[in-house]
């Protein structure tokens, strides 16, 4: 779950850094009155085997339902078209065939069939998308196509809607005596609870994976790190996270795919995990608000399902958040928040350590020293680590705090 | 769940409005700092027959242990004692302790057994009560039992926390000729999601009712109401909701027992649902920093269950609630929080109804006049209707919004 330690993760690198993949943008005011980036194309020179995981919201967005479509018909994609600023959500019929014309745009222009893009969208949901604008988008962004740091950058920019900064993040590895790249992109700090994927996350490699090995790796890895992580405890109609492989660091031999469970394949799952987890941190610490990045992590639970669900109750509580906001060392309201999760263990065996300090062991509050639980208070980065005591279950939540800022932004988001 | 046609509920009739109920409070200093009344008793001249709902936080505080004993040697209760700014939660054996030491200077003050009365705590959880500073509030408590007006409103104020205000409901019923009230008080306006009971509730009633019945008609009432609203979502340590019985209404004769399906048993229960809804209507309008109360219903599910799911899910989300702060029409928020709630019906078959305005119906967005719109945003108390079209599940939650107001209580809560 943590970056493992041969893993170095780059986060300079994106969606352009693994070979065979350019990337473009261009700003045409679907975001209205901003004249920030919105539209953005990743294309691969070949087709690349492709995962992806979507919302398990049973309100999921018209290009949610393209992207399950057309990776029914095809693991073999060409290229990516996502734009921020309107989230093409409860659009009914003719969001959907938006979406469709959103990838056949981006198909014509770029000389593939149609169901060999996937479409993602980010933004207000229940309004149409100005299609001529979107169009318009789309033929710049297919013209701007690049590689290098400023497309990754370009890219990363044009998916974002309250993103205060963009999030890349890339690890090289070597395999067979190549250098292998696994990078990518994401975005996201509001509506962010994500189950089985979040908001927008696009990673591309060059390595040779097969769809349905690339498939597993990906699974694992988003529910370790984008599914346990929470902004606001509200799961998105939009989550879509992509992984893109084309295979083409090996493309001067007939490169044999990476297998599962060989040591190229632990190799480079554990590639795609730290990546993953570098951005599902990059979400968190630019939560709507936050001036916060807390780590919850709770042992001992009877099953790792209890784990999970107190990890997450804890994570979730706007009253945990809030008092992280005020730094306030207020850890009734977290021991409560494990206490209505569904576990089956109670405070008596329960162990509550923030930071390096035992605040409570069984059942009893332990007088830490207040300087020192003052100062853990006032990190950015702050550990919490709850011991059930009843098993051997263990589970991690990543989440932010809840400040004047997050009520802010969203009051006043759609008007 | 919503006020009976014949039932009509006073906001002014308190603990003692029903015969043979007395209440007193002390101010003692267990809110350091304030010098608020902490520390309520209520009295009954006879044994009342008794039931009481609890908290299923597996960290339930030491108070709701004590009573779980207490009630499960008698169900015959003589008095509650209840005390705020200090939750004794997280206390261990010294907290049990403690509360068992309320309850038995209570009862030795008023020459009745120990196990004869109920002790409820609110307020921080994680410190130790100052017992010699509580036995002097009880003390004086004893002292001031009184009936009437004065003494209604001296204990709904002692039981206080971050309330901006008492909350008290009663009603008046004729049954066999004769006058019967219920009446009661509550606290709390956050760690407000309360799961069997909320935070705490005390209601008495002179109907002659045996604990069994008393205590179907209570869960009932309780289910309806106080678990149907939320402020935060955070289940309390110390929820904790009690109904006691005098019976003396029919002092004079030798009263037959209420029994549960007869008229009079129907039209009690329907009173105490009465009083049980404006209490928890109080709650939720004076929740922490709240400006609205909305009143989430849905229908239309493929059971009550998946009903009550997506109205919890809805009435939960914080982006739910700052949108509703911001007067905002984001109704997506709305619609998509159903759709992470576990229901089985898609965006397809769904309409949302806004105060009397249609705004999304069968997947699509309909164009609500923009005006008449913002008038209902604007409006304090906002009804939101959500048809699922999928079955005739139905449910109702009762929430507020999440304002500024709402972070900077919580932020500074403790320190």
């Amino acid at each position: 779950m943590s970056d493992s330690p041969e893993i170095k993760v780059d986060t300079t690198l994106g969606v352009t850094a693994p070979l065979g993949f350019k990337a473009g943008a261009a700003a045409v005011g679907v975001k209205k009155l901003s004249k920030k980036p919105d539209v953005g194309v990743i294309a691969c020179d070949v087709a690349a085997a492709t995962a992806a995981v979507f919302t398990q919201n049973k309100v999921c967005a018209a290009p949610v339902l393209v992207c399950r479509e057309h990776l029914a018909r095809s693991r073999a994609i060409r290229g990516v078209v996502a734009n921020s600023g309107n989230a093409n959500a409860c659009t009914g019929e003719q969001g959907l065939a938006d979406a469709r014309a959103m990838a056949a745009t981006t198909a014509a222009k770029l000389g593939a069939p149609a169901e060999q893009f996937l479409v993602a969208s980010t933004g207000v949901i229940g309004r149409m998308l100005p299609m001529d604008t979107v169009r318009l988008g789309v033929e710049n962004a297919c013209t701007a196509l690049a590689r290098g740091p400023e497309a990754d950058m370009a890219f990363a920019r044009a998916i974002m809607t309250t993103d205060t900064r963009p999030k890349m993040a890339g690890a090289r590895l070597t395999l067979r005596g190549r250098t292998v790249t696994v990078a990518g992109c994401t975005k996201g700090v509001g509506m962010i609870a994500p189950n089985m994927a979040t908001t927008l996350g696009f990673l591309t490699t060059d390595a040779p994976v097969a769809a349905p090995v690339l498939d597993k790796i990906l699974r694992r890895a988003a529910d370790a790190t984008y599914n346990c992580c929470t902004v606001d405890g509200h799961t998105s109609t939009n989550d879509t996270l992509i992984l893109m492989a084309s295979g083409l660091a090996f493309a001067d031999a007939a490169a044999k795919p990476i297998s599962e469970r060989s040591a190229e394949g632990k190799q480079f799952a554990a590639a795609v995990m730290a990546v993953c987890e570098s951005l599902a941190r990059q979400i968190v610490s630019d939560g709507e608000g936050a001036t916060k990045l807390i780590e919850i992590r709770v042992t001992g639970a009877a099953s790792a399902a209890e784990a999970r669900r107190a990890a997450g109750a804890i994570a979730n509580s706007p009253l945990v958040k809030t008092a992280f906001f005020g730094q306030d060392p207020n850890w009734g309201r977290i021991v409560s928040a494990a206490g209505y999760a569904g576990i089956s263990s109670g405070p008596e065996t329960m162990r509550l350590i923030m930071g390096d300090l035992v605040i409570f062991d069984r059942g009893r509050p332990v007088d830490a020293d207040a300087d020192r639980l003052a100062a853990v208070m006032k990190a950015h980065d702050i550990a919490v680590h709850l011991d059930l005591g009843a098993g051997s279950g263990a589970a991690r939540y990543l989440t932010c705090d809840f400040s004047y800022d997050y009520v802010k932004i969203n009051a006043e988001y759609t008007t």
